[in-house]
């Protein structure tokens, strides 16, 4: 099973790493973090990690794994990196995004005409898109799976994993990440 | 509010940016990633991380945070990383750790007669300590507090940013990292 995950200037790291520690513990996974060059690429707040392939490295994958983050914007009119993910889309089993990664497959025009999710502070952005939004933690559609903010990804990663080796192993990588969360607060809806 | 993570060889990602996600979204905080040396460290499954300041870098910081991982029982014997964390617990207002990061508290001494937790299946090992153990998600004594395994983390880090900030703050950083989870499964107990 390949994975790769997209790297990119000011992705937010709880994206990338939430999936990444669910989805690396997959039998026989190998992972791709891979940027549009092969380089260090810093999130928001100053953590880096290392991308060891570019986007010309890898051209077919069965995971592709888009996060969110403030540095999407500046995505949505690169056009080497959407004819990238148009193309690697082709190849994939699943095309999945976290938080503000869905405004990147929407550009791509993967969604269209989809059911999808974001972070609740981007859903008037992605009406810009031909696409239903839906309230919910993670949205699958077909091959596609979008979800909420940040710690959503956690979420859609388990479900992604129970669909690929079936709800038991999905419930072993639970109890390995001891994922039984107990927020200290009740969430308070942005409403 | 300087919060030093500190890195090894096959830590646990997400007991690394859990937290991290949460706490960098401090008012005025600056994250530094230490590691013995400067260099990247790869977790477990292949993620890289860079470590922009050896542990000759910095002596003394706000919030400590040691993550766990299978790389954790090299550290054990490990003489300069433990002086290293004995010295800055001396600056600390608060000394934390995910997962099995609490072993290492607990060979440098600083754990001794407090109550404490770890991932649960390093509990037996952690009994080799002079400490009691509860099972809790994380659990505080005095300026430390330790965490249950891997996502445990962000709940840890939920708890302790509404000690710093107050509880309005913490909930607004939930907000921003739309932390409600919900698991796809019950958690499962490994008993």
């Amino acid at each position: 099973m390949k994975i790769a995950i997209f790297l990119f200037d000011k992705f937010t790291a709880l994206d990338v790493v939430g999936p990444y520690e669910v989805l690396s513990r997959l039998p026989d996974s190998q992972i791709y973090l891979v940027g549009l060059d092969k380089r260090d690429y810093m999130d928001t707040y100053g953590l880096k990690i290392v991308a060891d392939y570019s986007i010309n490295d890898i051209s077919e994958t069965d995971i592709l794994l888009i996060p969110g983050g403030f540095g999407i914007d500046n995505l949505l009119t690169n056009q080497k990196v959407i004819e990238w993910i148009q193309k690697i889309n082709n190849s994939t089993k699943w095309t999945v995004s976290v938080c503000s990664g869905s405004l990147l497959l929407a550009q791509a025009g993967l969604l269209d005409g989809k059911n999808c999710t974001t972070h609740w502070r981007r859903k008037e952005q992605l009406k810009n898109y031909p696409v239903t939004i839906q309230n919910e933690r993670y949205v699958q559609d077909g091959k596609i799976i979008t979800s909420a903010g940040v710690s959503a990804g956690i979420d859609m990663a388990l479900y992604l994993t129970s669909k690929i080796i079936g709800d038991k192993g999905a419930k072993m990588i639970q109890l390995g990440i001891e994922y039984d969360p107990r927020p200290p607060f009740e969430y308070a809806s942005p409403d």
